[in-house]
Parts: C-alpha cells; structure tokens; sequence
C-alpha cells in the first residue's frame, strides 16, 4: 500500500485504532491536519517528512499525495476524526484513483458519537432517539433546515460552534420545539472540554463564548446527561 | 476505573482503539458480543474471566456488570462498533449510574461510516451529500418513513439487511425516489464481505440473498462507489 488515509479519531491521541497507528510508524511521508494530536505526529518515525496541511489547498493536499504515492513511498494522510465523515477523504481518494495511485482508508472514531459521549449524551438511547443524523452546519443559510428539522432523532452539526445561535433560529422556524434539549461541545475528548448545555432557543444566547471547533448536538438525548455525568463525578470521587 | 463500556469497532480486530485494547489486556472480567473478533477477546489477560452475552438479556448484562464492578475488578464490556450508535451502551451506563458503579466509556469506530467505507462508498462527499442519517431499521413498520425520505444527505440503515425490501418500499411510497442509488453491505469489514448494488426500487430484490448483518446505504454517494473501487481492483494487481 503507497497511501494510507487515515482517521486519528476526535482528539485524545489513544482513540486512534490499531491499524492507523501502525501505519503512521511506517509512514515516509505524513501529511496531518491542524487538529490531529502532536503525540500522534511524534510516533512517526525518525526521516520521515511530517507536512502540516495548515496553508494547503485541497487540491494541494492531493497533489501532495499523488506525487509522493507515485514514487512509491510510504504516505499516510491523517485526519481528525473519520476520513469520509466530513472529512473530505473521498476527494483525496478519488485524486488518487484518477492517478492511478493505490491506495486505502482506515477508518477512525468519528467526532459524531465520540464527542457527545464524552459529554454524557449517547446519540442513540432506547426509547429516545433511534435515528441520528449530521450534517455539515457552516453553510447555515443555504442548509435545508426543513428536512433537518423534521427527521425523528438526535440532530449533530459539525461545524456547529460559530452558527448555533442561526441554526437554532432556523431549525426552530421549521418546526424544531424550542424546548428540545441542545447542547455545544468545544474541545471534545480533549482536558480542554467545555460543554454548555440549554433548550434549543436559548442555546445561541448560552454558548455565545464556547469555543471552537464545537459540535452542537440537538435532541431529547441531550436530556440523559445529567443522569450519566452524574456517575462522573461519582467517580472522580472514588 | 472499574467498568468500562467498550467499542470493539466494525469487525476487523485492528480497528479497535489504542484505549480499547489496553482496557481488554488488563480486564479481570470481559463480557463481549457474539459479533466481536475471536483476536480480541483471545488479548484478555490469562485468568480473565471471558463472558458472551449470548442467552444474556440486556437487564442480565448490566446485572452482571453491576456485580462485578461493585466488588471492584476491572470489568470489559466489548461491544460492536460504538457503545452509543445503536449499541445500547446508554442503559448499561445507567444501570452503573443507579448503582454508584464508578465507569468509563471507550467509543469505537462505528459500522455507521466505517463499513460503507469499506464498500467503497463515503457517506458524506463535497457537493455529494453533506449530511448522513443512521438508524434502526428492525421495526420497520414503525419508523417515521416520511421524515426519513425527506432528510437531505445518505441515509445508513441498521440492522436493514432482513427489511431491506420493506424499507425500500417505504421510503419510496414516502417519496423517496425509485432511481436514487443503494446497497446493502453483508459483513462489512470481513474477508466475508459482499455488496449488493442497485436503484432504490430495485435493491429489494437484489438483495434478498444477502447474509445479515447487513447495513443498508441509500443516496448519490453509492455512486462513487464505482469510481472508488476500481483502484481498489487496481491496487490489488499492483
């Protein structure tokens, strides 16, 4: 294998998988994103060329690989999170194909679960929610708010942090209750974490100063979070 | 730590996290699902005592885990994909939460991205699909076909495998056009995998002899499949 796309996970260095950490301590090449942990850039082994993708175009992130993958070299791409959720692997990829590079994904814990996990709201939950869906929320206004606000579910909006209080507004015009739970997540699985917490319409006033990157997370899910963090701090205790 | 509720990922025993695999080599007691790798309950400590949650119903598991965790061993529950996307990880965090059972969660590289992925198809994909919807799919009958159908983005089915024809029927009934594209992935991950393509109105069908556990995928982003793994066919011959 020449190129290696790989997902670093949402954060905490240790939720990498197995396969992708092997990868990276094989890598000759490592292109990694602004997000990904440095302790996981260290473990790359001593020569091999790190590039920070910070100040690369898309296009040039695939020229990037496709020239290196076609010398044959070891080339491992890392992203935050999962490469084909909001991740933009498949434009990487289907450069590669193009040039006929062979390549292949490895899969990462995506920040979709992970990040309101870590905050005490599972996505799902019998007898709650059993849909989830997410979407990309910076293009707030073009976004088709109405389809979004009518699936049954837990709502999680990538890219959510700099527009909740739009969002909120517009889910809420299509229907969404302005009581439904909302949370916004900065920092997730990270020490930094922030996690603000508030009904639907009073969410943008709430998280107003959250950090970015944030996840906004909407759904009665969100409701389960007192009861789960409770044992965090049960546990902190102990 | 005592308990902690663990994502084993997709299939492939590499795809489990760093954290994951750490927890199961210092577990005292793991109970695991029946669609966990062999490899990963085999890296349980000699000793360990290994519990399938095969027969279990879903109070004797967390009975159990309550149990065990509240004499204070370091108990593994491994679980398929994420502990939050449809694995039901939220009741047993509960049911830690109710009796003051100090835990942690692990997330795991969910089948929701991971086994399309795996296929060959991305669910999101710039100016492709900018949202994806999971859920399960198992009571079919009941599911808010008509806010599904209407969601923008890819639509990821659980557990659809068995109604996959039924499903289809629905979301088109609902609206949801016959021509847009699906497949359903039969061990996605595994050496056994299979992959059936075709129209929504027609994968029904096409997919009656599909093993299960099957998820099913509808939406343009099935498209680039084709693109995608022909280099897949080309790396092999490389």
């Amino acid at each position: 294998m020449t190129v290696s796309l790989v997902g670093a996970g949402p954060g905490d260095p240790e939720l990498i998988t197995l396969r992708g950490l092997a990868r990276v301590r094989e890598a000759e090449v490592l292109v990694y994103d602004r997000l990904v942990a440095s302790e996981l850039v260290d473990e790359a082994p001593p020569g091999c060329a790190r590039i920070s993708r910070e100040g690369l175009s898309q296009d040039d992130i695939s020229a990037l690989l496709v020239a290196h993958g076609r010398r044959g070299r070891s080339v491992v791409r890392l992203k935050g999170g999962d490469p084909f959720v909001f991740g933009r692997g498949g434009e990487e990829a289907l450069a590669l194909v193009r040039a006929r590079v062979p390549f292949e994904i490895v899969p990462g814990v995506s920040s979709l679960a992970s990040v309101p996990q870590a905050a005490g709201i599972p996505v799902t939950h019998r007898g709650v929610s059993q849909a989830v869906t997410a979407f990309a929320a910076n293009d707030v206004e073009t976004l088709d708010v109405a389809g979004l606000a009518r699936v049954p579910g837990t709502l999680v909006a990538f890219m959510g942090g700099a527009v909740v209080e739009r969002l909120a507004e517009r889910l809420i015009e299509h229907g969404k209750p302005a009581s439904t739970p909302a949370a916004v997540v900065s920092n997730g699985t990270l020490e930094e974490q922030v996690v603000v917490v508030a009904p639907l319409g009073a969410i943008g006033a709430a998280a107003r100063e959250a950090p970015t990157p944030a996840l906004v997370v909407v759904g009665e899910v969100v409701a389960l979070r007192e009861a789960l963090v409770e044992t965090a701090a049960h546990a902190l205790a102990v």
